[in-house]
């Protein structure tokens, strides 16, 4: 496997498994002399953390997050930021009973047959586990962002066909009801739906929506490292994501030049732009209007019902998770989109930085 | 710009201007020994040439590629295969009122304030032509595939609301009806509405759909480099995309666990899923199942209608953008998706191969 | 700094300051499946742990390496292996004197004036520890090599002046004296030498030789990444070395063609090289003879002697270094060569793999 | 193959054959707005030429770069550069006797069991020729670093035992004797020498010395990627390289740290150090000294001696190799010695940017 590290100039290598020791993230690459508050991440941390709501998995982890290297009395030194969290509350005695037998929609059966062996303990490297390591590196790049006034905030957009209304939108619930919600009524609607699916041991989809703003005029890379592409990328990199949108996104197949195309206007000296269908990105560069995307995920796989599946030894069986799972992933996942996307601007800010002479030599005076 | 390299084993490096001598594609990491047929890059470039209809852009080019490394006695001899394309009608004085206005939808602006400088001369290196050498490189990928019987076969969904219907599906219609659409009748509805169009002076979105068959189990990288991620930064690094699906895509959030997750069984022998809603890929490593992807573009933003916007002098200007523009760039494109695709997957057929010890053995003997 | 992740399908990712908490390594691509030996790491980080003899610096450091990640049931999963470190004596206090002067030799100076903050205590992220986390991953890597009975030796060829004698040679003596000789007498006239440099308070350079065996033909991708390019620049990149032979080396410049040139025999239906100028690599691709490197360090820089150098705060001052350090590091520095060579090694073994399409299409029959 | 990619910010590739149509470089990454002079390339192209002396290959190539993208009205735009250069003298018959016979001390024998076909005109891809490619790329190098006044001087330091007498430097002799060396008397041996070698049908080595001024402190990244080990990779891919030194070089192991470490003073106001043994590189970081880099250079492998050798049916021969080729080939190396240091030095400029925030900053203020 090579592909556990992310990003070209701030990289990220994570590592660890579900009921290993720890898991962690290394991250290589961040320039020197960001005052770095260990308290953002771990605040992090805490929004993706299992155990806090009747309606997410009830494991328990402090997901505590430990700073081993390349901090130096506060500030980043540019050499490599190591950041451990340990893994408290495994119960790998759960998962003998799945050793040989695939779980529809999980990775079991594709990692068994690529690899020849598996970690088959809590889905092992194929863990929602493991992006508490993405969390951790990206509330670093949103540190490293928050210096040039670039705020990334991302949200549940939908939970099944429960949809928030943009006329009741409001910013400050995000952080208030366990759906990660800016949308009371929603939420509430939400609460009732996930009771209902816990009655009927099933889960659900939903839909992340994440706008960054403040974001800078020429970041990405054409040709083939277009904005768009690394942040469909990246994004799509979270388990259980089907489907990416920038901007108009799917809505765009079906809507006229006439009216897709975004008009440019001066208006007091600023270059303004009425609407907003390429979502902050022309030509795979950021025009300097807030980026839009929105993220699909499918439903939970691990469900309470029987399902029909086979064992490594070429057996159909019929199949009962046990324990109780997230009955949807969205609302523990808006952090980890935001990391995901955190981290690519990082990265791109970097990558940009040097893109014309004028600039460059204004750096060597 | 650092972004004109696509891939890691298979590394495909595309360079030229729109309005340049030449455009041209080196791929880097090609395996020794495929024989290679130039009459199947030559097929593919003409699947995207203009000129062809009334219904695309009448620039006329003959998009020869010229093999120029690579191959000896018909066979790739493992070393940069260096392909050129000579760009023949450029007509150049054309663009010159363009040198200082910013078309709205394309990206005129972000490459001047990111640069600095442009060629503004029919889209510089933005231009759609860029893609006849993606498209170059993807036919030498698709070679490699064939070796390992991975087909790719993509084509127009829906051209705006016009969809094919899957009851009238024949893929032999892909290459015969001008807009690569499996479905009599959706193209004939197709023609109809780009001839509204063109008295309107206007353009349309649409979608593509990417199937691809044979492909073997245990293709993508987890974590950070899941197959499924890669194949949506590959297709989002075209122009134009806005939205990217794999599998049941944006319907899975909206969709219950019971019925998302596809069952295993065991019949004949033989692992079979009776529903393929993953799209071929778990967990972001292929299961041996199709490969089933979507595509959305926005309409292209050339239109013949007057448009606001500025010019680089900071003015509000009425800008009617003469000539003949593709009034929907989808059925050219198609040949695109292919190549990005087939490029991926090449890519990952030679990073997948050294997973297990026991494979790399194999190879020593 | 983007610099501390080696290699592009075994790629190793180091982290840790001298006087941090930890230091650690994280391999991200190691093929699933190896049998892995813990004590086989271990037993390289003794011989590169400090305090061993008299001849080396006496910090105390356990060097147990902790394996959290990427290890299941004994083999290796093809996940991230993450191996920790801990620092157990760092004695910070020692380096308070430090903070503000630029030790001669050093990377201090370099380090300020390039992040505009450094971790002075111990030479931080330049600090010689650094190497303990290679030499964890370079046992990984042999591990690797071994499947393939590819095997690594280095030795310490010469301490400043005093050279062994191929008449002498002996590999069971290379873990036997505290100088890595495969030469008693070298040792012994080493032994000398060193004590008259304590006396002194002088340090001394030296070299060191590797000879890897067991190479199969065909490792090494030209033309930029020459698998002697890629060696240089691995054993390049240990601190104090200041320059690197493949095969003839230096010599190689004094040489006629006619004596130069290796000629080629078949003896028994084999092809043998009676000679070995090359070194074991023709083009930059091993030719399935010997591998043989020398790698040349400088003098340790921290010396007793009084130096002048300077402080940050642009003062001419005295220097004087207390605390023991090593007088020579190329001994301790021998497992380093060795972890370098075979990190090179396993990842060109797995980037070579797929450089044939009949090699390939083996893999997936 | 992967490995014709050189570089991570500033990346060039380069493709052809001795014997094809024509080879070239792409350059990715060259940052808009450099003012780029073809003349400077064709220059240092003509340096690198053969047939300009009776002392080297009488191939006749015009050697005429010419520039297919990337530049627009003088000025490079930021996207790639595609530089080509036809080949005119081929004459592949010459070779045809080649084809199954392995030259001794080239890279016929590697190159053929590792992709198990060549193209064995003129040593195909492994051919000299292939570094006009770097030449040309590197001189487009050369006027990035010019803005930055860094200054590339590199010369014959050495033809087989005759060295150049510092007592005698002259710099401006460099490019006019067909040696390129800057000591009159020096060249002049030299000549003699050469005359005897091709009376005896015979080859020499040499040594090329490369020193940079005007360097800035600061580029470098460590820990794998330290300058002074990628400037080794760069020289070490020229075909012929043995050896590579940085300052004292092989020198360093025998001498002690108090002559070694270089002190540094300030001297008005200006930190000086009255030695530069550390060749300009600290820590893997530029000092702000003079960059003094040697590289060791085997005999041209093509001699006219009878040579004993094998040919691909397995059967023992005796070769004579017909035409005339280089007697030595470190003068025509010494451009390409320039190049590859000119390509990492751009490389490192563009990656070193961005290692502090407070740098970062002011480029987006």
């Amino acid at each position: 496997m090579s592909g556990s590290i992310f990003g070209k100039r701030f990289r990220v290598t994570t590592w660890g498994e579900s009921h290993g020791p720890a898991i962690g993230a290394v991250i290589d690459g961040c320039p020197a002399g960001i005052r770095l508050d260990p308290e953002l991440i771990q605040r992090d941390l805490d929004r993706r953390k299992p155990g806090q709501s009747r309606f997410a998995s009830p494991r328990r982890e402090a997901d505590r997050a430990q700073i081993l290297s390349g901090v130096f009395q506060g500030y980043t030194t540019g050499t490599p930021i190591s950041i451990l969290i340990a893994n408290q509350d495994p119960k790998s005695g759960d998962y003998d009973h799945l050793s040989n037998v695939y779980r529809p929609g999980h990775a079991d059966y594709t990692y068994q047959q690529k690899y020849g062996i598996r970690d088959y303990r809590g889905g092992g490297r194929a863990s929602g586990r493991e992006t508490a390591a993405r969390v951790a590196a990206g509330a670093v790049a949103k540190q490293l962002l928050a210096e040039f006034q670039i705020e990334i905030m991302a949200y549940t957009y939908a939970i099944g066909s429960i949809k928030i209304d943009p006329a009741r939108f409001d910013s400050t619930l995000i952080l208030k009801n366990p759906f990660a919600m800016p949308d009371a009524e929603a939420a509430s609607q939400a609460s009732q739906l996930l009771d209902q699916l816990a009655a009927e041991r099933d889960s659900v989809g939903g839909t992340i929506e994440c706008i960054v703003t403040g974001l800078p005029l020429g970041l990405g890379e054409p040709v083939f490292e277009k904005l768009d592409a690394m942040l469909a990328k990246a994004v799509f990199s979270i388990g259980a994501v089907k489907a990416v949108e920038i901007g108009s996104g799917t809505q765009a197949a079906q809507m006229r030049g006439s009216e897709h195309n975004d008009r440019y206007r001066y208006a007091d000296g600023c270059l303004v732009k009425p609407s907003n269908h390429a979502g902050g990105i022309l030509g795979g560069i950021s025009d300097g209007s807030p980026l839009r995307l929105r993220t699909y995920f499918k439903p939970t796989p691990s469900i309470g019902q029987v399902q029909q599946t086979v064992t490594a030894a070429q057996k159909n069986v019929d199949l009962t998770i046990t324990g109780r799972h997230d009955p949807v992933i969205v609302p523990r996942a808006v952090v980890v989109v935001e990391a995901m996307v955190a981290l690519t601007l990082a990265d791109y800010l970097l990558i940009g930085a040097v893109s014309r002479i004028d600039n460059l030599k204004r750096l060597f005076q």
